[in-house]
């Protein structure tokens, strides 16, 4: 089995690409579910609905979130309510939410009400949350604590972030559909997708267990850089980077995960990067990374492949 | 104050006159509650929300139900996700279901819920539930007993009906939003909405102690004819009264009503039955009882009006 830890978009591009090149049964796609929230009543799970809306191909491409071809009448209708719509809902994209909470109310728990939604949209591999349990992300700004949602859509990423924080994660447990395989070392290898480290990736590997699963001996991981030449594709990775102190460089993600990590997939533009990355014990596979349609998902998820096997046979020889 | 009882669309009509001619603090319109379902694990009040519309302006007249200019991307993107749309949610109408949602998720009665809905359309009269506790009618049918919406709309009201049950009205309570006032009789008067007696009126009838408030001397009712011409305007009241042996009268409605009705509004069609009704002992006032637009409405809720002060110093005389 593969398994891909992804955040939303890239790593819903990434996901589709895999899709396409790894049999439906071989892979487990682990989401992140830091940034859940409640809103209106509905479970709203934006990792989760982002991927499987961008492997069915069901995402609007240029908004970046959301359904494609969306229209946006019950928000209007909200609206005249007096309801505040900080959080966008279009028409057809409330039927994932209106589905989850149906199941949810009827007692399914959100991995079975995921695994439902992806197995209507046709989709053949499994997209898991990470955990059953509720984690927060919390982001430490200049303004406060913030709830990731309160910071990402309703402050749009303005204030300056000194930190993270993901709340009920020490309680919390890695969901059963994917820890088990990983903590019995019974996978091919783990895929990082290009999402972005401290608010996508880590709420997984702050799950009790997982970073010291990935530690394991025969453990292979890999890690595909979220930044192209000193910038993140989508959403407020370089600025953190830079708030936080540090330099926008994928050596500097590489660092963040290199208790662990076997493997590096480097943007093409950013190969002056490589022999640092090398000279951390890292095998690295230079490629373009940006994935500008399925075509391109497909080959940067084939690069992941190949670096995946290049480390393990690495470490068997 | 003036109470009015009032099921769906025929109550939602006549309660839009009497919110234009009786002041908004003196109107409190009580709604059967026994049709309400859930439904994707929304709380669905198919009575309130036609009369909120119906006093809003945002119904569907031609439908009969729903909100005018609907849209319903949200309904295919379910059907899409394998959902059965027995029960259709238009993308506007899901706004009400939402809020309502939200709101009761955050605490709120069912009462409060409706009373922010109607305050923000704008509602000055007062929208109640006739209970907060959970009241469902219960068709007894030709293929067994069925829940209302499953009779009504799954069904097209086509089994043969021959009797109705109000599952858990017996340890139900009807609202404090309005029964105090009618026990204490408090109130000028109450109108019965030109809705179906059985599924519509009776379930409000049936809770505990509003039967026996209506009959206390100095309670004045009056009732509005929910046939014309031997037909139900809306709905499957003549074909229900069929199927129980009963004739498609005004006389049978006022009979059903007869241990606590003081007067009755008559449509001109059926006026041959006036001497039928005031046989009776009912005060009787024959008027169009249509309501084909806002001006015919209001002319119907004057006349209920007129009748209750008539009945009403019948008795002080």
């Amino acid at each position: 089995m593969i398994l891909a830890l992804s955040g939303g978009v890239g790593g819903a591009k990434l996901g589709r690409g895999l899709a396409d090149v790894v049999e439906g049964s071989e892979l487990t796609i682990v989401v992140n579910t830091g940034d859940d929230f409640d809103f209106l009543g509905l479970r709203i799970c934006p990792d989760l609905d982002s991927v499987a809306y961008g492997i069915a191909g069901l995402n609007d491409e240029d908004r970046g979130w959301g359904r494609r071809d969306e229209s946006w009448h019950c928000e209007q209708a909200l609206v005249e309510f007096g309801v505040d719509p900080w959080f966008h809902l279009g028409d057809k994209d409330l039927a994932i939410h209106l589905l989850r909470r149906s199941l949810l109310a009827s007692g399914a728990t959100a991995g079975e009400a995921m695994a439902q939604v992806a197995r209507s949209l046709g989709i053949g591999c499994a997209i898991v949350p990470m955990t059953e349990c509720r984690v927060e992300t919390r982001v430490i700004t200049n303004v406060g604590e913030l709830s990731f949602q309160d910071y990402f859509v309703r402050r749009r990423c303005e204030p300056m972030v000194s930190g993270f924080r993901f709340s009920g994660a020490e309680t919390a447990s890695p969901s059963p559909t994917w820890f088990p395989a990983v903590a019995e070392n019974r996978i091919r290898g783990v895929i990082l997708c290009p999402s972005n480290p401290f608010v996508s990736i880590d709420p997984i590997l702050g799950l009790p267990g997982v970073r010291a699963a990935f530690k394991q001996e025969g453990s292979t991981v890999v890690a595909v850089s979220p930044l192209v030449g000193g910038n993140s594709v989508k959403g407020p990775l370089a600025k953190m980077l830079r708030e936080l102190g540090l330099p926008a460089t994928p050596v500097t993600i590489a660092k963040h995960y290199a208790d662990f990590l076997d493997g590096f997939v480097l943007d093409v533009r950013d190969e002056h990067f490589e022999p640092e990355l090398r000279a951390m014990g890292l095998r690295v596979e230079v490629c373009d990374t940006l994935m500008s349609d399925r075509h391109a998902s497909r080959r940067l998820a084939r690069s992941c492949l190949d670096l995946l096997i290049e480390c393990g046979s690495e470490r068997a020889a």
